[in-house]
């Protein structure tokens, strides 16, 4: 044990509501933090102009992946517009096992279908810096009827009530600190006592 | 809400096993982490030359430290070499109530003992990078007999077995990097959900 990473890398699932700056936040630590494993999506979708396989996404027949679904080796998937998308198990599980973090960005409904099937995830929510904030966002995206944004302020509160079932909640302020607070939370995680008790009990073991 | 930082501030509790560098690794935090809030110990020993009341210590008499432990104003006590040394609980309180996060170094004895009136702390254990290292610290110190050194290694593996009570562990393979897993944990620890909770539920309440 010369590091604190223990052998067995981590899930990381990156949440929030929509309109919080998921994908921007990945991005940037994708640049920050090139350790990390980003997840690819199997889709049945066909490849655009420039996306390869492995790389941007797992390209599957339907029933290739209906045949996935079957056999429970995804840990959540969707339809959308007649396509199919999820997250293949086996590119997490395969992942972790090899001692390396991957880190999983999805919409909060997906993010709740991972929890079910890999409680031992970490778990952060990403959330706006404020009411305020939210409220300026909603209200900024268009001609609204005074009641339609008061809706769309709920459902947002409501997505964002689902933060009780997350371990962490990131604050987007800036982008950066955002990453940065992201990167400590897996640190963290890293250093959890029961992720280096295994060490101790087997040096307690040398020793008698 | 523009940070993660929560109004109250956190007790972090840095202690392990004896030899392990947790008052090098604590000189270097306060350097690195002039934010972070040092605990201050009362004592009924005198003040030796250059140490001022409140900074090195709050010297006290010893019936003031005496009606201290009755009115269980000390989180953790302890008597050595005739005198008083304790942790008064109105400074950890007082600099939490204003938000600041505080640091106590403490031996393993002293940190089980805040545990049990503080246990809404966040513990960190200071370990060995390795079982070899550990051994090595222990054989290099002197000219004792094999029977002696088995007997102090036992007594060190014994220490570290405490860290099952604590909630992390942090390996001082160098003081730079522990201290910044130390710093991580401190971050990641105002992520947590629970912390943040409070805020939703009042703009839940706001937008209804």
């Amino acid at each position: 044990m010369t590091s604190n990473a223990g052998d067995k890398g981590l899930l990381i699932v990156l949440s929030g509501p929509s309109g919080v700056g998921k994908g921007t936040v990945c991005s940037m630590l994708r640049k920050l933090a090139p350790e990390l494993v980003y997840s690819v999506s199997a889709t049945t979708r066909s490849p655009r102009a420039g996306e390869t396989e492995g790389d941007n996404y797992f390209f599957t027949s339907k029933d290739k992946f209906r045949s996935m679904i079957e056999k429970d080796e995804l840990l959540e998937w969707a339809e959308y517009v007649g396509n199919y998308y999820g997250t293949p198990r086996s590119f997490v599980r395969d992942t972790i096992n090899a001692g390396k973090d991957i880190i999983l960005e999805i919409e909060v409904q997906g993010a709740m279908k991972v929890k079910q099937k890999f409680p031992e995830g970490v778990f952060i929510f990403l959330m706006p810096p404020s009411l305020d904030e939210l409220k300026n966002r909603i209200e900024t995206r268009g001609t609204e009827t005074d009641e339609s944004i008061r809706n769309r302020l709920s459902v947002a509160v409501d997505e964002i009530r689902l933060l009780e079932h997350y371990d962490y909640a990131v604050v987007n302020d800036q982008v950066e600190t955002a990453c940065s607070r992201i990167r400590s939370i897996i640190t963290a995680e890293h250093c959890k006592r029961e992720r280096i008790m295994p060490y101790v009990n087997s040096w307690m073991e040398e020793v008698r």
